[in-house]
């Protein structure tokens, strides 16, 4: 495999959401044995003055699914933020790497030296290197590792494993 | 600024690790404020069976600092994991940081293609690249962003600007 602007972040990025999904799914098992409504969780946070559950799972998609929009100046896809339910998140992961399964190579690539990508939360500009590694990479697996260490605060039987998912082993 | 195998792990590593550090510098002027020990933050964690605060930084410091060397079939360079204080913990992303800075982008690009990379843990062999992109980005952001996140729930007072750094922006 290649290293270029593309596959180190959207397959990646597919990746790590498919994980969490899988580690929502661990959620509704762990809430099931233990007899509580798995909805708790979404408003469930590690500290009163951060985002919740359900706000980190909208923020991992949304790192993820603006990326190739604003390195080619088009409009970020929307989705609605009001998943109510563990289902409905996992159903927004869903819709997110669908979006994220039609960006193309070419979208991505050769993108580095664009210098006009312009976030709503920051003055003047980013060109698309500082863009993609200095702040998509770092902030997608923030809050994806936030909503997993919310989980596992929770008692989820996640681990590690559930997080990184399955590598190409060479036998 | 390109992108190659060494600019997407290397420099982006030595950022967390430093923005880490800072967050560190922060536990203390908490501690001192509330008038508590900042060494029992070493031992604190978010679920029994995690590890606590101290191991996430070796563990973050580990997989940064043994990148290259597996890459080139190289002794891991080797630090004891023996802190006892955040300001030891801050040594140790301190050397850390000084290992990364002695990484040169030739040591790290090109070798995607490797197919010799064997992880303790791990049966078989990984490439260059699914070592790279597949597990030490992903594994080393989730131990720096699971220490930021066991500070942030004891209340230390950082945000996500802590975490993410300064970003290069063009005026």
């Amino acid at each position: 495999m290649k290293t270029s602007l593309y596959t180190v972040t959207i397959p990646p990025f597919i990746k790590a959401l498919t994980n969490l999904s899988n580690c929502l799914d661990k959620a509704i098992i762990h809430a099931e044995a233990k007899k509580f409504d798995p909805q708790t969780l979404l408003q469930s946070r590690l500290a009163p003055d951060q985002f919740p559950l359900v706000r980190q799972v909208q923020l991992a998609s949304d790192a993820a699914k603006s990326f190739a929009a604003r390195l080619n100046g088009q409009e970020v896809p929307s989705i609605a933020d009001t998943e109510a339910t563990v289902e409905e998140l996992k159903g927004r992961i869903a819709k997110t790497i669908e979006i994220l399964n039609a960006v193309k190579p070419e979208d991505v690539d050769g993108k580095e030296d664009v210098t006009n990508i312009k976030l709503p939360y920051l003055p003047g500009m980013l060109t698309g290197f500082e863009y993609a590694i200095g702040l998509t990479i770092p902030n997608f697996y923030f809050h994806i590792v936030t909503a997993y260490a919310i989980l596992r605060h929770n008692g989820v039987d996640i681990g590690k494993t559930d997080y990184i998912g399955s590598l190409d082993i060479i036998a």
